[in-house]
């Protein structure tokens, strides 16, 4: 699982920061999750390849978050892409990108599936064979929800020596992976405990942008290996955070810690702070696994449980 | 009369080129001619100043045209703008910006008074006292013209000595600049051409973005000093503009030449082409005065006439 970052400014076009948008890659499998204004151009910037998304996660229908998206379904058109699209959003974004679609006259090359959700529930909007995909509630001024990634279940790892051992018919190698016991020949049963050895744990990520400090998201995010959790503001602008929304790299750091988090990335700097030091050093004092994030970063979610 | 290229590009995010957008300053009043994805970044890239824009003139609803703007309006609400804002655009624009601020919630802290224009007329479409802006149609897949920006006629100079020597009333003046005679209070009458000498010729921009060599648009922008026309392709790719409604940089230049314009300056080039060498050597071949615009540059409209 490896996350890209291709913005985390909020508000305006500041301090050469970008709007919020990031590549979560599962295996070969990749997800967009948001896209503010100039995401296609980050994308291409950063030469992330953007070929093989096939679902889209927005947070919320606020620009710096989803302005991006039309100019990219528009160039996918150009490139003739002719692989289904689904965009998770909370509700409206179909309306608003199929009036665009009518009115500007574009011809999809592709089928869209849009797909709204509550974003008030925490529920699961989307698996595959390698990965689930959870909303998270977030608390903003408008429907925000969150997106928690969280690994499939990994097969057991069967041990080399058994398979020659007991030998093994390659036919029954899944199920001794997902678990079964062997019956030899004979009768005898041989526990998978003595066959496998456990698999890695399944790595998990949340994020959350845009939300003030929230119970509900503590408990959602649980125990992940790694959430991105906005911070607008710093300590300073604590009272602008309340009244917009948003959190403080303390507060990110205070639902990181509650919530026993593997690592914290903050993000979604606001404009006026030329760069995150001060954030950091007041997250790390709540929380010290704390990382702020760079544009065009490429990082691998790692376990520290 | 001054120019600011904010982006270049056609199509893709590619080559650095950014998707199109002008400001045009006549005197102290600052227009946007499109707004591509990425223009407000763009303006805070290159430190434009926005504030003291009023009208922003649209070619045609094509993302690399348009896709910006919902982005710079929605800007200007959280920096609390109350100035009126009036967009002029072929018709849809109302029904798609509408929509993402009913969609996305947007608070507008200003009144945005949308004029949609027929784009087959050559149509005086604004005017205050400094410009004149006219509708340019355009050759294009989908309804499309152009600008033409023609400064209004200046005032006359009037000659200081005459004013000593005449012991003109400062409140004669006006009419005087504007051609009057003067009237002495002996009853002699003063001819205008003894008192004043003619202002400097107004000057002419015209716009041209996205269009196929047109017959029409020599007609309209006959004569203007500065004529910024698309110039997609090279000669190599002459079928793929023809087939697409663009034009080459040759036929840019042959257009320039037809109309005798002053100047010629070419963009809007397809990110195939790493820059835009060969666009120049093929159109001076043709019309020796062009231009290969850059983002960024900022440029005085200047009469070679």
């Amino acid at each position: 699982m490896q996350i890209t970052v291709l913005g985390n400014g909020a508000g305006g076009p500041y301090s050469g920061r970008h709007y919020t948008a990031q590549l979560v890659q599962v295996e070969n499998h990749l997800f967009l999750v948001d896209c503010g204004e100039g995401t296609q151009m980050q994308m291409h910037a950063f030469r992330t390849g953007q070929d093989r998304i096939r679902q889209v996660f927005i947070t919320h229908l606020h620009g710096d978050h989803v302005f991006g998206l039309i100019g990219l379904l528009t160039g996918w058109c150009l490139k003739k892409r002719s692989d289904d699209l689904q965009i998770f959003s909370p509700p409206g974004l179909q309306r608003m990108i199929e009036t665009m679609i009518d009115v500007c006259g574009i011809r999809l090359t592709y089928h869209i599936d849009f797909q709204e959700v509550d974003a008030n529930q925490h529920c699961l909007v989307f698996e595959n064979k390698k990965v689930q995909v959870w909303s998270v509630p977030l608390r903003h001024r408008t429907a925000c929800c969150g997106w928690l990634f969280r690994e499939q279940p990994l097969p057991r790892n069967v041990i080399k020596a058994k398979i020659d051992e007991y030998a093994i018919d390659y036919r029954l190698l899944p199920g001794i992976k997902s678990g079964d016991d062997l019956t030899l020949p004979d009768g005898r049963v041989v526990p998978n405990a003595e066959l496998t050895t456990p698999p890695r744990k399944s790595l998990s990520y949340a994020f959350c942008s845009d939300t003030a400090p929230s119970d509900g998201v503590i408990e959602c995010v649980r125990g992940v290996d790694l959430l991105y959790h906005e911070a607008t503001f710093t300590d300073e602008h604590v009272a602008e955070a309340e009244l917009s929304y948003h959190s403080t790299a303390r507060q990110a750091a205070e639902v990181a810690r509650q919530a026993g988090v593997g690592t914290l990335w903050l993000g979604h700097f606001s404009g006026r702070y030329a760069d995150p030091t001060q954030h950091l050093a007041e997250a790390r004092a709540v929380f010290a696994n704390t990382h702020a994030t760079e544009e065009g970063e490429v990082r691998a979610v790692e376990s520290i449980f």
